[in-house]
């Protein structure tokens, strides 16, 4: 069993106007989908980033996939490797830090393992996550992911206070059962946000609740933000920049500091962990190098006491489907993963997209990611990223096409 | 596909006097065969130790096996966690230190999850090389085992100066084309150990070599022999006992420090990789819980810039295949593995025993481990067994049947 044909679509699909520290989601989000095809109509699955940079690389690496076998994932990454030499794109998404060949190398693999296990899976008549070691759980919980935001394309509206975003997650935990919240603040001045955490802790006393500022905050700010929200938040995600300033934090923080910034890679691992500046790292295998390798960083988090929950993009149900098979085999997972897919409003590539209910989505008990493409919906998305004139993720310049003035600043407070 | 029935056979094979640190190898060594029987002649097989308190408690697990799926190797850890409770048992093969639960826990899932494995790959028609990752290398080589002994039913004679050990290299490099040594040190004064590694290096100027006191000596003497083998040595291992004495002679010795005494588990890891104690780590997939567990070592010692070697203690030949397949999976383990393989004299309770050739093993391309059992020679061996009176490895009470007054010390000198 070999691959016969290696092919990468990039896709487009309408995004709301969602704020954070870098700026407002524009008005399309890109992905790219992959499949690898091997005859006989047995083709794997994956899906990544759809920028112009990432986009040509995954091409760069699709022409040197032809012919292996689905089972080498090690060769699959020599392969990549060899093809990619030292290229370095950089990674907006994951909020990564500095860009470096080998992330650049690992967020290539990543749509490709995906589609390996994928066909793994269906080879052997098995979901992927029997792959990873078997289901702990039957229903992957995901955490509702509220935003400040304008009024925009999604059912959502606007949401600039604490009365919007209580009303926003209602609506999101009436829809789709969440159990716990998750805030993107650094958004609106610290103390507006604290009051938005308390409003959330009043309107819904039994949801864990998480904010998650990017970085917006100085040290100074951070120490007092985590002191006055003490008690109200199951974890503090990436409030400051740098595994120092977030050691700092963590020295006084009453609640565990998660991330999804500082340590991004195994390359951040001996001092993040070593400096205790992180509890919690937020797994995401579109730049861990995949689910195995995400397999890893949990064993290498349970090795060190820190915890593994899950960090999300905008994506459709190709990822939703890996992220819910790697849910369901991570002992170490303990906390709910995000996920972006009620603001994506239904838009997918699949023909029976995976549904969010009671807060958690039924981990597929067909082989493989146990998910088909729809080729008329990937069609259309597809004409979507020809159309919408979008090529790489600009919340800033996108920001700043409303507000001439406005900076990126991290710290901003 | 359900697990129907399990069976655990203790199995004898006759061992040289092999001499090391704690007294000298018992006239059996003992091995317990594991074998998952799912129906329709499919069976699984593992390998593990003998002794009988780890009898007890692989007995006690098999039972809870009845009606697992073989895939879901976490279920079968939650399985065997729950029936062994807070069950402890020692290890007197890995020489990993004091016992605690979860180190008996992952000893005893072991042969249960390579047994699955070995499941998974016949069921998906791969070799189980190809369940972790796929292979890195074809063949995967392994150290010729030296040991200083004394006349036995092997084929090497005695071996306690400088040119016993070059004469028995000589017998097993010539009859196994073995391309690295390592000498089971800790036996003789450490001056006539290193003259044994000064004549290894003038016999075979281009073999890396190898030294393993198993913690016989001080902090002070291994710094010594550290600095008089400079450039000698491709790692010294275990010189001296515990993470700080390993840490110490680590600040001085020229040559990388090797483990597989201080870093057993991954309880060792964060202050073992924190102090810097050790530069490569023995893997040995009969304690760390298996072959899924020893990849995610193999990971964490990539993620901290330690290397990977592989542990042996005596062993058949499913025990090899299983280690073969691993070294074959693994980028990271760029050191030869030991085996104790030439010193069972082609004992073995497989149809077609693996073979040692140019140094190196074969990695299996049949579905599974690739071996089959011979019922014969696993009657035999078990009779073995029965006959042979030893019930648990003793090499110090052994000793002491020679030499009254021996005492194991470590450190010794």
């Amino acid at each position: 069993m070999r691959i016969r044909e290696v092919v990468v679509t990039p896709v487009a699909f309408p995004d709301p106007p969602l704020l954070n520290s870098a700026g407002v989601h524009q008005p399309w989000a890109l992905r790219a989908i992959v499949e690898l095809r091997c005859g006989d109509g047995l083709t794997g699955l994956g899906e990544t980033y759809g920028d112009a940079p990432h986009l040509a690389l995954l091409r760069e690496a699709a022409g040197a996939l032809v012919g292996l076998d689905p089972y080498d994932t090690n060769g699959l990454l020599r392969r990549i490797r060899s093809v990619l030499g030292g290229a370095d794109a950089p990674d907006r998404h994951g909020l990564t830090g500095g860009s470096t060949p080998e992330k650049t190398v690992l967020r290539v693999l990543s749509p490709f393992e995906v589609a390996c296990l994928d066909l793994q899976g269906q080879l052997a008549g098995r979901p992927v996550a029997d792959l990873l070691g078997g289901r702990v759980r039957d229903r992957v919980p995901y955490a509702g992911y509220l935003f400040y935001k304008w009024a925009g394309p999604d059912p959502y509206g606007e949401a600039l206070d604490p009365d919007g975003i209580v009303a926003q997650a209602r609506a999101m935990v009436d829809a789709y059962g969440f159990r716990s919240l998750k805030l993107k603040g650094g958004v609106r001045p610290p103390g507006e946000e604290i009051d938005a955490i308390r409003a959330l802790r009043d309107a819904f006393p039994d949801h864990p609740l998480r904010l998650d500022p990017n970085q917006a905050w100085t040290v100074e700010t951070s120490t007092k933000v985590a002191a006055e929200t003490e008690g109200l938040l199951e974890y503090l995600e990436d409030p400051t920049p740098g595994i120092p300033g977030m050691a700092e934090v963590a020295r006084t923080a009453p609640m565990p500091l998660a991330t999804n910034m500082v340590v991004v890679g195994t390359q951040d691992i001996p001092e993040g962990f070593g400096r205790r500046a992180v509890d919690v790292v937020l797994a995401d295998h579109h730049y861990w190098g995949g689910l195995r390798r995400s397999v890893e960083l949990a064993a290498i988090c349970g090795t060190f006491g820190v915890g593994v929950s899950m960090h999300s993009n905008s994506h459709l149900g190709i990822s939703l489907a890996a992220m819910t098979h790697l849910g369901a085999a991570l002992p170490e997972m303990t906390y709910a993963a995000d996920t972006h897919t009620p603001w994506q409003c239904g838009a997918d590539v699949l023909a029976e997209p995976l549904e969010i209910e009671d807060g958690s989505v039924l981990v597929p008990e067909r082989p493989g990611l146990g998910v088909r493409l729809d080729p008329d919906a990937l069609a259309r998305l597809h004409g979507n990223y020809l159309r919408c004139g979008i090529r790489e993720r600009d919340d800033t310049g996108y920001m700043q096409t409303f507000d001439p003035d406005y900076e990126k600043r991290r710290p901003r407070w």
